[in-house]
């Protein structure tokens, strides 16, 4: 099962569970791997920058990926191998696709500038891992500083036929995903997947312009499943009603680095999909304040949501 | 009337309202200084970031901000001061308060980077413009690449007499929120006004955390005035309603730069506020697919806020 | 007389000489007016960053340009336009033009990342100021964050008939500059005069590699002069000894940001050229040792070059 | 042999020598082993940035790291461990030491701004890393963007017991040793080594200042030891001599990242120190242009040290 560019639906962002340890909590992963299927999901991604793969040594970054995708059984499973250099994302990189993986997810360095440095980047890390492997472009400015127009990710994607897919979280990236579909249209790029990031906190409007669904983390994955299931039977009302409800808590978990990963991880346990909403180090825990305003959140949402009714008991 | 420590309410960011050709269109800067208290606002704030300051000459900043200030009669006129340098910030800063400013807000230039920088910087710029000054401090790291910890904040506050308001658009930023009040209560800090940007897109909790209000360009600020005095009145939940009945269309318009603007000014021109929704160059005007897109989220906020009713007819 | 692409030489980047209290000290501007031609000069710049210009306001800064240009009687000046907005950009250059300036020179903001928004502001910025005015691309990527690749300098220089000049200060650089004469040996840009920055620190291989000269801020501008004369007349060890004789006390005021000028305006002011080094605030003085470091590198350098000998006296 | 802040001399920054087709030149590595310290060097320092490290991937970095501490048979060698994430320095720390190396060197991540950032992420790292291990704190701002005042280094010393050295390269810099000597002096930090990078370029001062010496990569390491050891003895014209006559080809060395490398893996294979200049990719090779000009300044350095003389033959 390897990716290709015809990718829909909802891939969630795994968060890493960890022990209080700071120990990789396998069974979490386990129950956190059959989840994402039950709810929906069409596939998910590992070892992003919100799933703390930062944090993990090599050994451990691979043990991890090998566990979801073996669990994950024919799920795809997208591993992040961004990476200081060529020679270890190489590393990851093969090892994830004999271990099983379906491609591998590609952030540029935030040394990066002109035009020419991030689509020579891209060609030179596909000519490293190999051109039989899928990857997908990460177009994340607001974290990795890197700015690439429209222009360049049509160069990436005509210069490089193992890229199949764009994690599209620009902001503001509305015009982008209509711009890159035009592209499609006039015939001058050939079509890549298109799944959308930033917590969704667009995806009611980014599913319309011509995405393909989402790659994010919010904790509530099966609600951005239903979404996408609604936009594309049509529904268009229903699926802003839905939208609409999560939002209060969606936008509150959207806050950048560490916090927006704590209220995740903080409903995550509280939804019982993982054990426990600890960081390893350095990471912050939610104070007193926060956690209840997460829980006033999700009371409110209760009353639009069943699936957050027990969380608000 | 001088701006200080107790100011609270809503001071909306003015946009700067242009004619097709560029030239400032001055009646509807009239119209936009009148409509702002009749909807409640305390004060305002004029040559922001996004009211395209920058775009504006020495000449025209200057004719603009005593233009609004004469309007405003009696309402306190916060002017943005930036400069690339202290004599053309005290320039302005100067010829601002005698023409009836209440104070003036000073952002911190990109190339600051430790906490040193910073503290010296607004050290300097209040010696510059003159310690009889009151002035704010604008802390937008998103936008502005400057990182200032809450002891960074509470150094320029005990340093500087003038320092009297905070306009807060860190993100995260409730905990900052939260330990800036406790450098109140515990007597490390003396009491400062903290007003909130970011569009509003936190603002239902961030007075619940102790701000005093916002400072910020959404196109309904009435809806603002009437969240901070829900909150005040302890009406919890029904804030929350109101807010997050906007919530889609505000997240809508907090899209970073020139398209969230143009958001802004397409939503302030229906409502009769402003003339046109054009920005000076350069600029970047609505698509068709972004002005259907607002023309749907103000049809579902007229179910939920009278106030968009006529808009959506 | 109009800046065009046959630019040739030296342009010394003036200082603002100040007196003690701040003022300009337009004695100093006039004797410094003087010296540049008596020393081989074939042009000057003036508001330029090491010019401290952003410490002016806009009066002072047009007062000043306009003293040089008049003292300079028939030596072209150039006149760093650089502002926030292309409004304030527009005035300054069309006054300074006016007054007899020859050009203008525009670096980029520091917020510009693509190759797209690069051009697109240089565009923009010619036709704010008017395409009569002639206008200099300062690339100086260390300062100004900016990165330009000769192929976006070949755009902006084919897209702006008005562009006639390079400030080459990239560094690493000399491939660039051999780059840019190939494009115009290939016929697929048009000729432009490329002066060099970085304090003159490769000009000894710059003018080899097809530079037309130095547009820098060393103290010794007559020797710049003399070099590039040297190197003209294919006289390359006696241009490389020079230079060598030079280069331990070119090298320490190489020191980016106010140290490297504190110390070009020490020696300025040793050498009579303006009357005192002291900085506009926020500056910086030398300290004693450092003092005592610029004594001792002119006591070396009077052993190999006749113009430090009275300074190291 | 553990590294403690008596540390002096010079320690050269081994570049890692490639075969053509991009594997690590072991001959090379034990050749440029033995020839540090026949020139004089009192240590070493392996895996840096200019040490192509990035490129490698954990194993080689590791097998590289103990291939040189192997063969260094005592001279004291420090390993570069900066990681994305703890988990991955703590590893490559631990069997550094393990194998025998004396000390390591840690290099902020670039996204850290506040005084409060450095110092809690060095009190981490030493955490992470144990206690046990001396590490060499790099500050390099230009190139990692980090901007560490004196008073952060100052904590960053004292709040870690293991921090034992400083890898000076800020530019200007020759304050910073001046106050931190400063510092020691009135008792408010502990004595720390100061060994100077950037290329060698302000090394004639920096020692005059108080630097113990180098740690930079010039490809003639055994004149920096010369030109310590004559500072040391007091003879400081000669110092000086010595220093100017290789400050043109030094300084040429000296353009940054690629270039700046190719330049010394020329000379260094020219002086028989390493079989091949190629750099693994992406890297650059220099042009003929380069080359000759290289070539030029080996011949006039010929005149005045005799080390370059069957360089230049």
């Amino acid at each position: 099962m390897t990716l290709n560019h015809s990718a829909r639906g909802v891939y969630p962002i795994a968060p890493t569970p960890f022990h209080e340890d700071g120990r990789v909590d396998l069974a979490s992963v386990d129950r956190m791997t059959d989840f994402y299927p039950e709810g929906g999901a069409t596939g998910m991604t590992v070892l992003g920058v919100m799933g703390e793969a930062p944090k993990l040594d090599g050994t451990e970054a691979l043990e991890l990926a090998t566990r979801f995708i073996r669990r994950a059984e024919g799920l795809p499973v997208i591993v992040g191998v961004s990476a200081p250099g060529f020679a270890a994302m190489r590393s990851l990189a093969r090892a994830a696709m004999d271990a099983g993986a379906a491609g591998v997810m590609i952030a540029p360095p935030n040394t990066l500038r002109t035009d020419d440095q991030i689509t020579t980047y891209y060609r030179q890390a596909s000519e490293a891992i190999g051109e039989d492997v899928p990857f997908v472009i990460q177009d994340f400015p607001q974290t990795f500083s890197v700015v690439m127009t429209t222009g360049v990710i049509r160069r990436i994607v005509q210069e490089n036929p193992a890229c199949v897919m764009l994690k599209h979280e620009d902001w503001p990236g509305l015009e982008k995903i209509s711009t890159l579909r035009g592209y499609q249209a006039d015939g001058s790029m050939r079509p890549i997947s298109i799944l959308c990031g930033n917590g969704g906190l667009f995806l009611d409007f980014e599913v319309e312009r011509g995405a393909d669904g989402a790659m994010t983390g919010y904790a509530f994955p099966d609600m951005l499943v239903d979404l996408v299931r609604l936009q594309a039977e049509g529904r268009r009302d229903e699926a802003h009603d839905l939208f609409d409800a999560h939002l209060p808590l969606l936008r509150y978990e959207q806050q950048q680095g560490p916090t927006g990963l704590a209220v995740r991880k903080y409903v995550m346990a509280k939804r019982g999909i993982i054990a426990s909403d600890v960081q390893r180090k350095p990471g912050v825990a939610l104070t007193a304040k926060a956690k209840a305003e997460v829980e006033y959140l999700l009371a409110r949402l209760a009353r639009r949501d069943r699936r957050a009714v027990k969380l608000a008991a």
